[in-house]
């Protein structure tokens, strides 16, 4: 049977960028545009996933996450439960596997797992009979992220986004989301910088094809889009940044930092933001340079369209 | 088209009970009694909410009318999405705003939503595309059990609730509920008396169009109905009450004191009671007297009723 | 009109093992059997609770019980409804019977709780016009949680258990599975035993229908089954249990004194397990002894055998 997008998706899983080859993504964005389309996402037409059960375990709390997935399966048709569970309970490999064996007899189609321990999701998706998608694992990988990303960067610059100049700013040493995002973006032929202190940024970075920079003014020079990361509030004092006040001094970008870029620059945050730590308000809430809300926009849209590929997938639609 | 209900209800939002006229509220309390008969609430037939999205938004903790909405919502056929939020997360009103970006991106068409914040849902209503019902905001107004109060009233005395005199008592200073109620009984012509300590009574509540007592023999003179108030167990000591045990002798409902009412007067509670503070427990159950369980049967029928309405006003069918 | 599976099955609750005849029992483990197939779970076919309404209602947290209801719910059409309840909210019996009170309100067909106080979920069929499934009180029973074991060892050992000797061992004081299991084992004519330390097993356990042994040697001698209680582990350190290292040196299951028992010999455990404390993971993991996988499979499909035939019932279908 023909898949509903031509390129033959053949995935199981969604545990990482580094799985998937460009057409593999190209078909990920296509869908993700798909289902931008309000008038799509609600039409019961859609509903492919259908007498499917979705998991959505959360190890770490994410009320923005979880229901972006929730939603998007339900649109889809598919049966979804929640599960949150306390970090406490589930400290050791064992017991994760334990609860891989409680998850298999519940038989879920398709199971959304966000985890602190890096390779959590793999773990899990090497026990289960079903799909694993990969909500964000420790500091390994957030795909998802990734590719919520690269779908509103096209919304902006069209669907070419080779040459494209982009930093991604901040804590990277910690960051799932910058690990995604590097991968993804070089994929698509972007041309990656990373800035921060020496203390976020790791020692082989510039092994990661990108370019590490440690100050906004040479890092953002040229480019076109600017990625903030969320500060930890953990690493707000003390071992890698020295205060909130000399962190905004240094790397918050405002007003005077995003000069240095383009003046077609625009901004993207994954959120939640520190308003005045990593980002001035000005900056958030301008329409005109912030592409944050249409980052949120993506969310629910390209979550259906992966959970779309993965159920076709399954059924041998490809 | 011609609305199921006759009069034309245009509202797009319920955010407080004096946003409304004396004809939306009789459209609100006779689509509440429709959906008092559990025959009609089950009925597939009343799915006017199909496709839609409702999320479940409660920054406080409140399983009773969260699940009261949860249940209206499905029952009506709408897709319900819960998010309970903790009140950390959101201290600020900028990240409120932040929130309401996010929830613009899940595009629900029902959001409804508890907070500690007064004027919370309305901030949200100005960012939101879709309706906003305020299902309790800090000491302002928790207009929906308002509308449960007014139709338990009317299951009791029949549609006309004129001249009936109706006494609130206990903490009016702090309680939302008071302050829906007030407005509510005033617009349906009832005569309305407040009676608390000094502590727990606003300066300026004579000018609400009620009258103030301070004890409750006089107070409770001639009286109806009486609706007892919550406690909130904060004020339990120090500055508002000097204790529990004096609070309950001067203000809690016992016999003795429900004495001082008409012979035939009801009594309320809009709960969780705290039973030997603001209530004893042979008043509170005793069904010759108490309408509390009638009360909690009204909340669904009435949340359907609400839901109902906002739908038809968003779909034009009015 | 005819049951769907013969005999005439009339309980309309499920509180305790106690409550069922023999015939009860076949009925809800050939149900349950039905449903271990994946293929009948996931069959729209089945959805016998269409417009039903479950209550999943849990003062006390298990993750893995009630979202074992919620499955089995929602694969039979209901409505499912999750309700976690803080305990400190519901300190006294007089405030369950307020919560009685909303949940009738809510008008739900069945009611599945668990809660702290062994008797509460009797109190609640008492006052609620639906049926009410009790999934864990106190140490009184957890009735779903015993069927799912009989079903597991008829999986093992085909549907005659009549002379199969086990073993339970542990912590039997403060077992309310442990309790439910022997009335339900003795009702299937299997031999019982109970092992464990003095301070562990009642004194009047030797009236319960069992061989009461503190050793695991004499214990396991002949044992065709061993099912290990979890040690709670407010037990684990002072006046019941010396040390976590002593329990298990006398009572922890390993290769050791599994080999105490027959060579054929199968290991259940209810989870969580304490691995190293009362079991060990080579023997929890090892496919050839241990059935606790299967335990896991068993639990979605006995509840779903337990809600059809209480739906059924309603109806009068039997």
């Amino acid at each position: 049977m023909a898949s509903s997008y031509g390129y033959p998706f053949e995935q199981q899983h969604c545990l990482s960028i580094s799985q998937f080859s460009r057409p593999d993504i190209e078909t990920l964005l296509s869908l993700g545009e798909h289902y931008l389309n309000l008038d799509v996402q609600k039409s019961p037409d859609n509903a492919v996933l259908t007498g499917k059960t979705l998991v959505n375990l959360f190890f770490e709390n994410s009320t923005r996450t979880q229901k972006s997935f929730e939603i998007a399966g339900r649109r889809l048709g598919a049966d979804v439960i929640n599960m949150s569970v306390a970090q406490s309970s589930v400290k050791k490999g064992e017991t994760l596997l334990d609860t891989a064996a409680t998850l298999n007899a519940m038989n879920p189609d398709i199971l959304v797992v966000r985890h602190s321990a890096s390779g959590a999701p793999a773990l899990l998706a090497q026990k289960l009979s079903g799909s694993v998608v990969n909500a964000g694992d420790g500091m390994h990988e957030h795909p998802t992220q990734a590719l919520l990303d690269a779908l509103t960067l096209r919304r902006h610059f069209g669907k070419d986004l080779g040459g494209i100049r982009i930093a991604i700013c901040g804590d990277i040493t910690h960051s799932r989301v910058a690990r995604s995002d590097i991968q993804l973006l070089n994929i698509l032929g972007c041309e990656v910088r990373l800035i921060g202190p020496p203390t976020l940024i790791p020692a082989d970075a510039d092994r990661w094809g990108v370019e590490v920079f440690h100050d906004m003014e040479t890092g953002l020079d040229g480019c076109d889009a600017v990625m903030m990361l969320r500060l930890q509030l953990e690493r707000m004092s003390g071992a890698f940044v020295p205060s909130k006040r000399e962190y905004f001094h240094f790397y918050g970008l405002d007003r005077s930092k995003l000069a240095f870029a383009k003046p077609s620059a625009v901004v993207m945050h994954p959120g939640p933001m520190n308003r005045g730590v990593e980002i001035s308000s000005d900056i958030a809430d301008d329409p005109e340079v912030s592409l944050i809300t249409a980052q949120v926009e993506s969310g629910v849209a390209i979550r259906m369209g992966i959970l779309h590929a993965l159920s076709e997938a399954q059924d041998g639609i490809s």
